[in-house]
């Protein structure tokens, strides 16, 4: 973790995992598909989740609205299996390449991912699909 | 915005972009670039940038640190211009996707994007690369 003397250097250029977390002792966690590379989802992670994530490979988050932590598809099987952790120049945010168990699927809706609407005009409109297969492309 | 009348199926499913800004008036912000699908950063952005790049075409973020409204590329060169914008499930988050103009950099400390390091063992691995050319691939 960063402390008063962690230096800008050492943060943004050093090999040290030091995560910046913030107030609510979180970082930003993006999953990414490590295949097709779309964006799946946006979360957070407190300490505890990023340790788990990195020690079991399956990707765990922090839920806000729960307040517990969450190995994310232990009810679905929507699973996400760590392929990569990527962190950001200020370390307050993680990238997690991952591949996606169960029927492929990410999101609560019911899409492959979260981001499933894109902004037309000035309205929304549905551009996510459904999982189809095993994976998530 | 939301408020409290806005329902859980509006807020999912529904055409109108309502985003969910938490309590500092912010929703998170990832920027993927259009052509090669990599992450770039992620920011944060206040209801004045969100419309401002909706409106221009160009993105803008709330600069946490700074406390104000910020032109991404205003000095830098390294515009990022809005080809589509999405919203995941709760509209708590955008999904940008974008071309970098000026060098095709993103991050200040000098490589195409924010995610320049991954977790190799248990020590982080420059992976990133510099911008060569005038995109972001």
């Amino acid at each position: 973790m960063q402390n008063l003397k962690s230096t800008k250097a050492e943060i943004e250029l050093g090999n040290k995992l030091m995560p910046k977390f913030d107030e609510n002792g979180l970082v930003a966690a993006i999953a990414q598909c490590a295949k097709t590379k779309d964006v799946l989802m946006i979360a957070y992670m407190n300490k505890e989740a990023l340790d788990k994530t990195i020690e079991t490979g399956l990707v765990h988050y922090w839920s806000r609205s729960r307040a517990e932590l969450w190995l994310k598809g232990e009810t679905s099987g929507q699973l996400q299996r760590l392929i990569e952790l990527r962190v950001d120049c200020d370390q307050d945010a993680v990238l997690l390449l991952v591949e996606v168990g169960g029927d492929g699927g990410c999101c609560h809706v019911g899409f492959e991912n979260c981001f499933y609407r894109s902004l037309s005009e000035s309205n929304l409109e549905i551009t996510g699909k459904k999982p189809l297969e095993p994976n998530c492309d």
